[in-house]
């Protein structure tokens, strides 16, 4: 089977939050992005809001040194990368689920602004 | 704003349930999906689990007349939608937030086994 | 940098050929599949054909031999993959470009009829 | 049937070209992107590249004025949007088929750098 790939247009919900991981000082960042969709109405020809996706997306070494830096609440954005499900039990001991993203790239999009973008040298982190 | 697309390959879950709604009689069902990446360990040079995703997934009109009679559990698929979030409120008041995938498209997966496929004929439902 | 996904509902356009690999004997197979965009026209509202796209798909192993065994011309398919081009030279000694997708998972659209399916046992290919 | 999606992660291989339609006077600006896959091999554990894709990448309305104002040849980028074919015949009478993305989103990719995004006001172009 495979990893389920995801691309969400959408904006900003929450500012990226960081942290490095206990073991080996990985740096991950996270921050939470909105979509709505916008479909045609057949009978009045207007474009009205259709379905929404909320998700968190983690972001890992270099992206989450580039979403932290450059990421605001509020920026249209894209972000791709893979969904999956995470297992949890809540206070109450009740089973839960959730859905996150683990990105493999995230931009501002262009349709909404312009961007000037200054690259990287190649580091490990 | 668009439409946020998702395509999963793996195994489902729970048989499909349909009903119909209650003003317009519109056919749909649903049924439950589960996916399990599998990516190769760089030590040891061998395939493991990697990241599972679990999801609901909603079909309708003709789509959920062909799920209905051709899908069972364990049954390995490939499904593609669009994935959405619904906000509910729980029995003790909580905010909650669910994921569906509201499907276009189910078909058994040629990489597991042989389907005998009978097209039906565009009627309305 | 990364795969890039693929998820196509369409059309068999071409009935799959298959193939030993020379070097190592293993089973490929391959099939073209179009597929056409409906869209809804705002002055209208009526639904219109929108773009089309047509690709070759290639199968490998047991994915091959599933294709091989149950998809025929004209059926309704869903086919995910990755797209990738391949380059080569016409017999005039120019640069030409070939798109083709390498299929994880082919499956019959269930929202054009029903399937049975028979899963096969995993052996070897 | 569907829009057939695909979003690629790479870089711009040709700075971004525009012009304005005939009819409507409707701002249009392409460019072409490639991206190389690049996989884990299992004999000797380094990452070596796959397949490549390269397709040409259409913008319209703001986000022609958007990737105009920002993207450069080399930049890492994220496009997510609609593939599809378009038929036409060479200067000798054959018939030949070019693949094209309509883009819905463009972005720099944040794993490979830093952006800073100024959003344009809504108005129509």
């Amino acid at each position: 089977m495979f990893d389920t790939n995801i691309t969400i247009v959408g904006n900003v919900l929450t500012a990226p939050e960081w942290r490095r991981t206990a073991n080996t000082g990985t740096l991950v960042a996270h921050f939470r992005v909105a979509s709505t969709a916008r479909r045609l109405d057949r009978e009045t020809g207007q474009w009205i809001d259709g379905n929404s996706l909320r998700v968190r997306v983690n972001c890992w070494r270099r992206l989450a040194e580039g979403v932290t830096a450059s990421i605001a609440v509020g920026d249209p954005v894209v972000v791709t990368g893979r969904l999956y499900t995470r297992d949890w039990t809540d206070p109450d001991g009740n089973p839960r689920l959730t859905y996150e993203l683990e990105a493999a790239a995230v931009g501002h999009d262009l349709t909404r602004g312009r961007s000037r973008f200054a690259r990287t040298k190649p580091t490990p982190t």
